[in-house]
């Protein structure tokens, strides 16, 4: 197999397809909302053909959901100096970005794209790598670590599952008593 | 206004109309997969017209979230003589059923359907009242009962998030811990 190193086309073509097709479902929905999205208008919006879309991701469930995935903060987890801080802060920011009707829809999105569940699961794989950093962080201050098993179970889970069954019943304060349970656990 | 109460046709008829259409997509669902799922096969095996669905129904997402509702099951919870027999016996059900491909399929219509989370609320709502059904017979009887919103956040959103996120991850007796987690609290 011959390799040319000199020529980064494909990929870069295919990085620059991609990042103005996010860019053009993000401004879509920013202006006239979700309801409005056609693969036809996003594809006139990115300048490129609709089978390029059609191609790459199937379809715009799949589309929207490979948006909702990559919207998620390219940034490290909080880093306050303790592991409760961490996760108190981290668990009041997830909550205010999908708590919005914006954010909500990211994270329908993310379950509904795909059949294979492959969105869905980089979402899962996501969170999970983002509490393993700050519990990683923490253990090497030499503090005691709550499992993460029930960082996701007793802080993540609740938060996710009110946000997408029973919107608008989420306490302001909800992160943080999520977060105090999980330590006075460990108490 | 006049109301003949000799006359139940147009409701008679539309209770026919949801169960011919209900039972199309499970049977098709069941025979040929999901993918496979469109609304003129739908309404060709229902004998309806394809209008008649997306009058109703609006497009094949809401139709699948609305069969993802009704297939809830319609007996009461688990009555074993105690909460904590009940709510266990429950949420060993509510996974078994929720963690195969099909359950979690369900789940995932639910989510999906409809720009206006009403299937997504109308599962919320049913769960709760399920959970509030077997707190309230054992006040009842005289039990300590656990908090309604602690059995929401402690057992059945960590279920359901691992289904939708990290399908696959759920060990067998998952059910049974989260259950002993929400008792070994209060005692």
């Amino acid at each position: 197999m011959r390799v040319n190193p000199q020529d980064p086309r494909p990929h870069g073509r295919a990085v620059r397809v991609q990042q103005a097709v996010h860019a053009a479902v993000r401004s879509l929905q920013a202006e006239h909302g979700r309801q409005s999205l056609t693969v036809p208008k996003i594809a006139a919006l990115a300048g490129v053909a609709p089978s390029t879309i059609y191609r790459r991701w199937g379809d715009l469930n799949q589309l929207l959901a490979d948006v909702a995935v990559a919207r998620m903060r390219p940034q490290g987890p909080p880093d306050t100096g303790t592991v409760r801080g961490d996760l108190t802060a981290w668990a009041e920011e997830y909550l205010e970005e999908s708590a919005s009707p914006t954010g909500r829809e990211f994270l329908r999105d993310m379950v509904a794209g795909g059949a294979d569940c492959s969105s869905a699961l980089r979402g899962g794989e996501y969170a999970r790598a983002r509490i393993g950093i700050m519990l990683e962080r923490a253990r090497h201050r030499g503090e005691d670590v709550p499992d993460l098993e029930d960082v996701i179970d007793l802080v993540l889970a609740p938060i996710v599952y009110r946000i997408l069954f029973e919107p608008g019943k989420l306490p302001p304060d909800a992160a943080r008593r999520l977060t105090d349970r999980l330590f006075e656990r460990d108490a």
